[in-house]
């Protein structure tokens, strides 16, 4: 991965008395690009105006962005794009600066070459002891405050899981390091409310959509492993994976399921995911 | 505030691909420089030590940082000297990289001029609503993640008030935005534990240090503001401001008592704050 842009020009480092380095005060979106265009921009700028104003960022004007984006990716068919807004330079302190001029920096770097067989056979996921902290004020948001999915990250190394499971400190379900959570028990596909704590996926909101779209009944809310335990199928949805099923969590193993071939299907015809 | 020494050299940028920006993945120390020296470096590098260890951050050797430090302030008589540790450069993904080159990054700056009367009469105390979330594997620990802090200090502007108090999200009291909270009643000096939520303090590991000395008796635990309210007397605590009693929170005006004089002025000959 490397800096393509960074406020409007060629470049690769950034002053240090950014914010986003000093305090972490920024957020980013993470994109895929399909044949020079981002099938889901729409979805990431709504994203990115909601936490914007969430902590209180002046937002970029969309047109600029979007030219900033075509420029970026003008000769780029398949890549990863990452866009990271910070609040800018400010002085020692946690008092936000009369004048932010907001850092816009883009990264562009290939898509991870995952194994086709996460998508089709499912993945082994790892139960994490590091716990996300409650807090309604930044839940949902993707911010650069990210400490507690490095640790829940660091406690596996290898291949015998790709991702990692993290409930919050009350022990509800919340989401992957990298990934939001889907199950289906009973009819109903159940996902974790996010306004207490999480990170509130572009692909999660996809899911969610679709989901309706096709009538399955689906229910947020906060539940136990224990009761995650109960479903019959289990997948995991980012932007740049889609939807993975879930083969093994919690010592337990999971079958690929209809309902998650299903929403993979109409993703693939939708998204090209 | 200005960058004097990135990695050693002279600098004022960093590399976009720092994880110090990208995920917050890092630790500071605001140290307050005197005739040349740092007189509490001790309790910064004790706190260093362990915020590394729990962040599974390299530490820097001891005497690496001290060289430094001694390059930034061999001309400084009076200024703050920020250190900043990041994990050092990464690629996408929250995976620790196997080799990580810790960024070690020094910034100079003046000694804000806080009037004599925040020391003498006390301060004003705005009541955050932004709650501090809870999690024991980051609690204590002075790290790149602040939006927290952030947030809670856009709440007021002016100069009607000089710090926040920030509670968890229960609803017990927990710090400043910036600064540790102690208060006095009935023959016991209190604080709040940190060992869930917060950050541990140089100069708090301080006064509890002198409280100890001096036979205060000293208690920590989880309070409401109720209980906090019953204080004969207040003072909040930063390594730059020593001591600062607090003379109104919660619509009550407080006292400057003589535990928060006598204890400012066992500052005051031992470290010359």
């Amino acid at each position: 991965m490397k800096c393509v842009l960074l406020n409007g020009k060629p470049g690769s480092e950034i002053s240090i008395l950014d914010r986003g380095l000093q305090y972490g005060d920024g957020l980013f979106e993470t994109m895929r690009v399909h044949h020079q265009s981002i099938p889901l921009w729409k979805y990431h700028w709504d994203r990115l105006q909601h936490g914007c104003e969430r902590l209180k960022i002046p937002l970029p004007d969309e047109q600029l962005l979007s030219q900033e984006i075509q420029q970026c990716i003008s000769a780029t068919d398949h890549a990863v794009l990452k866009l990271i807004l910070t609040r800018g330079i400010g002085q020692r302190g946690y008092v936000i600066p009369d004048r932010c001029e907001v850092s816009r920096i883009f990264l562009l770097g290939e898509i991870p070459a995952y194994p086709e067989q996460f998508q089709k056979k499912g993945v082994r996921i790892h139960s994490c002891k590091t716990p996300l902290g409650i807090n309604p004020v930044l839940a949902g948001i993707k911010h650069l405050n990210r400490l507690e999915q490095i640790l829940a990250r660091s406690e596996w190394q290898g291949n015998e899981y790709q991702e990692g499971l993290m409930c919050d400190t009350n022990g509800f379900v919340i989401e992957g390091t990298m990934s939001n959570i889907f199950w289906f028990y009973n009819g109903t596909l159940y996902t974790p409310d996010l306004t207490a704590c999480g990170v509130a996926g572009v692909m999660r909101e996809i899911v969610i959509q679709l989901a309706k779209e096709q009538s399955i009944s689906i229910k947020m809310g906060l539940w136990s492993t224990k009761e995650l335990l109960k479903a019959e199928e289990i997948f995991i949805s980012n932007s740049l994976i889609g939807i993975w099923p879930v083969s093994y969590i919690l010592n337990r193993t999971f079958p690929v399921g209809p309902v998650t071939q299903q929403l993979q299907s109409t993703l693939q015809a939708k998204y090209a995911i």
